[in-house]
């Protein structure tokens, strides 16, 4: 076991995530045809989409002999395992036995609560008291409201879920590490004012960059006459992140405003652990362009890909370095206030659920 | 150490596989003028022919520098280390250390007793009490008898060697794994009348399927006229199993007899283990093609890799995950009555000699 | 942990590498315009040229969020990192945290000490009370007397750093691993009279082989008339070793003064710990070519490399092969003098310092 080197207050048992929530298990476009092998918060979990057009999630082991069951095939009657043909609902229940009259109790696999919502497939995480989810997913009206035009992928990544976190509340790093795409001025990133508020299960950091240069990114996708005035908005909760990021020409309007013009991007960044170690990276990046909508969104996707790769990269090289050298002090800086507080949330949470 | 994740009974300490046996070590063909490397029961082994046309097996180890000596030559006069020259005999003594007069006694590595039989390399495999075998190696006349033609290969699996037990012994899974090959109707495997016997050294299963429709090899390889006859016969050792499966014409002759006519597949299956989580398949597959014997042998064979393959990746996928979700209780089902009697054939035979 | 398997007195604990001494860390040409990631001693280093042509050595991980430095930029003031943009300079002191006024006293990365000498980069590797160097770096006069012409390369080895001293410390095995190269007549080589001298820091073996055939590599770089008089001269210390070899016409002049002429091969090999199980090779070879510099240096370079990739491939099988059958007892034979001399010294000084 692996600790999370950077977080302080980490109980040494108890469960290894928050529970009694809604986590990101993918995509609506991910679920087709066949069933889809993914590990969330340590669960190895087939999902599906059953022939009535629900979703599903299941443990990815057949109670016969073990196979994945993402293995195996979808039917009408649910999802079919590849070695010996045993056939299980979504329920988890096994429906049919090849060659056997009768289907003993005994004979399901575990199953899990996955809903969709927004084009989001969410996993219900809960604890022995709420395995029955309390409320429903989180409401992500962006990608369905004919405002933005949007797009998406998935990422593994080989490093804790809470180093993206880190990475994603402090956009500082745009000026170092990003400098091809969304980056622009390092100087003007690390001076920029930045504001950090939040309560016991959300963090808000708004940073302004006013009167300075467009990044590639922006300038690809907008109109820009010039200099522009930039904003930043970020706000976490355990399960993810929604960060509204734009500008409008230099002077021409008030960027404090939700009803802002100029150029937008929303990006949703789910995170949810695969296990300690690694997790999935699920992003959707939306835009609104001026002209040649289609065009523009394949731009400013190809160009968050290379960002977000870049990402990756930093990342986990930091984790292997974090493992490489054990646990060791660390100097903050002024940019970690938004990460320090969404560390200690998460802390938090653990610690009363321990 | 990973314990057999499926087995119920094996003893924590004692011996890993069952002793005072002999177990397949590789194929003649396999020794041509290099030396084989091949671990074993655990054992690092280099395999060899010497001169004279015999076979010989040390430990892949020279006792001066420990280079493994599967790196080195052969010579009329044995087996020459690849680092500073030792001359090793096939009984593991040292012959030569260039550059000195006298050979120590101490300069020696363990020879191992291998036997060449009917194309098979046989490793003996014995209990300190019967370093030496009280008997010969088990005969399998079909590689030379004559009335067949054959062809076979070396598999190396990430797997315990009893799952491939399990997968030999219920040949039921054809109707989901082998859909392309030797499959056939799903239904008709499962619904199969099977018949399991067997004593404390062996089981037998034998399945006949009458009035079924010729899967795809069948049918490349053998002029039927239509519906078929089909029989499975299946005899497992702790070393290697014997399958004899075959087919004639729907209704025109009995198909319990050793006489039988028709469309012959004699599939000769060494399993050995490598380690407790690896193992080696040594396999050939005989058959009795009625034209263009060398064609329908490559074809059988080309086929029967296919099939193999299939199996490969459903069994080492199944053990990767026996090993993710750790022991748990598995449901039995009908099909599996014949692996489980030789699942309690190897737990009593390790129990016996704990 | 992985006990050096050939070893025989190695403390338990203490330090794992001889302290107080100057390591190899590389060649001067490998410093150009990027900061170069390096392990050595244990020890994630990051290496560096500064703006005024010196040499520098700093922990490879940023004192903020521990982000590998060598994955930053060199700028004329130091090396900045690539997440956050921190300056660092060659003492390891942070200079500049962007976007805040003060750059608080702790944040400072450790500094190793690093000199350039003769074309080679040397690291102090100082015990507690020693953590400044008491001597300069070993001189190597003839990367640059002007006799020679030389080239080199950087070897990872997938082994511990003595099973390295121990191929170079015997070269009887030229006549076995060498054949293509420099190795010549096994029998010659095994049967040359070796001398094996040296104190409590140092080995010396010399080995003459007169009136023997010269090797593929001498006759492509000499154009000698026929049979050759040899020698090889061995300096072992804890940190490199020196190899002189060369030959004359048999017979032509006596080969046991410094004067000699004929061909020459001076060999320096800088052997480094990278951890216990795994090391850097940093080697040059320099050469007296007749004609053709450029064009000889070439192919005694490339014939060079051959034979060092034979080593490697010998050396890291060694290994594996150790790692495998664990700790046992090994045969020493006549050859072995050298190679048991300079382990003893090794464990001498890992006794010391323990």
């Amino acid at each position: 076991m692996i600790p999370n080197p950077i977080a302080t207050v980490v109980p040494a048992s108890g469960p290894d995530f928050p529970q009694d929530r809604w986590y990101v298990a993918g995509f609506s476009w991910e679920l087709s045809g066949k069933p889809l092998a993914r590990t969330l918060l340590g669960q190895p979990l087939v999902l599906f989409r059953t022939a009535d057009g629900g979703v599903a999630a299941l443990e990815d082991r057949c109670c016969h002999r073990a196979l994945p069951l993402s293995l195996g095939t979808l039917e009408s009657g649910g999802l079919r395992c590849g070695y010996h043909g045993l056939l299980f609902g979504a329920d988890g229940r096994c429906l049919e036995i090849p060659g056997q009259a009768k289907v003993p109790g005994k004979a399901l696999v575990k199953a899990f609560v996955l809903r969709e919502r927004d084009h989001i497939l969410w996993l219900w995480h809960g604890s022995d008291s709420h395995i029955v989810p309390d409320r429903e997913p989180p409401a992500y009206p962006h990608h369905d409201s004919g405002q933005y035009c949007f797009g998406g992928d998935v990422y593994h990544y080989a490093a804790p879920w809470q180093l993206i976190h880190d990475n994603l509340l402090d956009l500082s790093h745009l000026g170092y590490v990003h400098l091809r795409t969304i980056g622009g001025n390092a100087h003007i990133h690390m001076n920029a004012q930045m504001h950090v508020s939040g309560d016991e299960q959300s963090v808000r950091v708004v940073r302004h960059m006013l009167d300075s240069e467009p990044p590639p990114t922006y300038c690809d996708a907008y109109p820009f006459k010039g200099r522009i005035d930039r904003w930043q908005e970020i706000e976490f909760q355990p399960s993810h992140l929604c960060i509204w990021t734009g500008a409008v020409d230099a002077g021409s309007e008030p960027i404090d405003t939700a009803d802002r013009g100029g150029f937008h991007l929303r990006g949703f960044h789910g995170v949810t652990p695969e296990t300690k170690e690694t997790c999935h990276y699920f992003w959707t990046q939306a835009t609104n362009p001026v002209a040649a909508p289609e065009e523009n969104l394949r731009r400013v996707l190809e160009q968050t890909r290379l960002t977000f790769d870049e990402d990756k990269q930093v990342i986990e090289a930091q984790y292997r370095n974090l493992l490489r050298f054990g646990e060791r002090s660390m100097v903050d800086i002024h940019v970690d206030a938004g990460a320090n507080r969404a560390r200690r949330i998460i802390a938090g949470l653990l610690a009363s659920q321990a």
